[in-house]
């Protein structure tokens, strides 16, 4: 590592500008600067050398010129983007944060990062007996958003059906294994063959299908959900999709459903989003569908943490990382989230330490 | 009455035939048939002496041919319509009733029925000092919707933002009612000026306007909910009419909203319903959108009962109601629902007593 005192070389991948429509690598660009390795005398930033970002669906909404409406803040054009990512810390004038510590939180996509503001905000990890970049997935905001996703909003109970849209994705995969240890009957949809065999084999999905070689996802649940598997309809759905999957999902719920509506990434590319046309059958079927996000639980994050852990070390839950290496692959890892490029998790590795 | 052994003329409003698009009168055509009196020997039939018919949109979708996904049977073309009413028992065989009994439940569009299917669903009337055709509204199924509509699905707090679609109608008239109670803040939207003074003047919503005269929903929404009344945004939304108004909404709903489903009277007559665009609002606003019906709280009917009728002999609660005369106007009672026709709840009497 360089003395602190001296400026370093910092690699960054910059927003050229507001996107619309699908995102490109162009739209980011390499960049280079230089960062002094040493926190502001007297202030309570700290310096972090990024080892593992994440790419996460949501990005892309943060890459819209903001209209206000957006529930987090634009990227700005000409900075780096800015993500969920693992890192080192090399400098802190934080009580909670010392030389040497890891944490997981939001940081920049560059080698190193100053984080003045909000620096309260990373969290400290505890448990270095899982791989490190589990904290940007299975250990990390995905995995909050299925633990709580599937426990707290789709009130589930043993022996329940579920069918759960982009599967094998960061998010969809635990659903899924949670789901299993719960005992219900879970179903998947995916991109590949792949991707397919992924839920079957290694996540202990009940079912799985390739919703490309679908041309009418109607018929596609009838036959690989409701009638084979869950002959009464699906009791809970994850929705990460969005579109014409909720539209064909909500023709195959059962009364009293419930929709956990985790994303919609079908959607986040549309200069318009879809219609979805099925909506009355939520009052006949009493169907509760219901929006979260995975920040209003970080406050229960131990809980999870402790829990999810003690899953992986004795096997119970396995997680399936997209690993890209290098900074300088980030864009084009981040643009294939979107055309499904990515089997698991989306992960980038800067440095391994 | 005519001697219980005689047959006696039955005048009804019979279903031509199923119906696409927007009902009209001609689907519906007057018919004379007899009836005798006396129920069946040993069976547990009763028959009634219609009053009074409610004219609901839900009767709507009975007029389809089913596809057999719907959560209620369609009509049967060539038979009366069937619906709920206000009726006096003529002669039981139903250990439950007796002669001159008042009930309210699904009977016949016909001067009497027999019920020999089902009887035990009639609900003995219990208090006759509040109008009878109340059991067709404000204390029957539209009154059970917007009592559990409003408490259980809403989970209301004193101080919040409520805005209610249809808001004049047989239920939104009552919810308004119901959150003011509570302590909530209201708005509503109607199809009349005439609605409007009845919103603002007569139910004590804060403030009210008419959806016809306003070309952009969430322009409208902004002025009247939003930024005057409800700063943050709402709260609660109990939604009666879907597509656009749904779309509005969504634009204008506070963290952590609300919908309580209960209709979606703007798309009965579709061939297929508006698309709702602004659904990933659900993820980002952490809205819960629940679906319901009624008769999912019958158990619970008495409890109801006592509180509003209750506040409607105190005079704290009002109920106005669209009367039309007769049971040969009644398909143009019905149709007219679909256009907004109705002030209040729309029902026909067919006789007094």
């Amino acid at each position: 590592m360089a003395n602190s005192n001296e400026e370093v070389e910092n690699k960054q991948i910059v927003l050229r500008d507001y996107v619309s429509g699908f995102p490109k690598e162009t739209d980011m660009v390499p960049s280079k600067t230089t960062l002094k390795l040493k926190v502001p005398e007297g202030s309570k930033a700290v310096v972090l050398k990024n080892l593992y970002l994440s790419c996460d669906p949501y990005m892309r909404s943060r890459m819209n010129k903001s209209d206000g409406s957006s529930y987090i803040h634009s990227f700005t054009p000409g900075s780096p983007l800015v993500g969920y990512g693992v890192s080192k810390v090399v400098d802190s004038g934080h009580p909670d944060f010392k030389n040497g510590d890891y944490v997981w939180g939001m940081t920049g996509w560059e080698d190193y990062s100053l984080i003045d503001e909000n620096p309260d905000s990373l969290i400290k990890i505890k448990y270095t007996d899982v791989p490190l970049s589990y904290y940007t997935g299975i250990l990390g905001m995905p995995g909050v958003t299925a633990y709580f996703g599937f426990y707290e909003i789709c009130s589930p109970k043993k022996g329940e059906y579920v069918f759960i849209s982009a599967a094998s994705g960061a998010v969809g995969q635990l659903v899924g294994q949670f789901a299993k240890l719960l005992g219900c009957y879970v179903v998947g949809s995916a991109g590949s063959k792949e991707k397919v065999d992924l839920l079957k084999n290694k996540f202990g999905f009940d079912e799985a299908f390739n919703y490309k070689e679908e041309p009418d996802l109607n018929a596609a649940l009838k036959r690989h959900v409701s009638y084979l598997y869950f002959p009464e309809g699906i009791d809970i759905y994850f929705e990460n999709v969005g579109g014409k999957m909720l539209d064909a999902v909500l023709l195959n719920m059962r009364n009293h459903g419930r929709i956990a509506t985790c994303g919609m990434i079908s959607q986040y590319n549309l200069e318009k989003p879809e219609g979805v046309h099925n909506l009355f059958l939520v009052v006949t079927k009493r169907i509760r569908m219901q929006g979260f996000v995975a920040f209003d639980y970080y406050h229960m994050y131990p809980k999870f943490l402790e829990f999810t852990r003690q899953h992986i070390l004795e096997n119970k839950i396995v997680y399936v990382e997209d690993v890209a290496e290098g900074l300088e692959s980030a864009p084009a890892a981040l643009v294939g989230l979107f055309a499904g490029r990515n089997v698991g998790k989306q992960v980038v590795v800067v440095a391994r330490e």
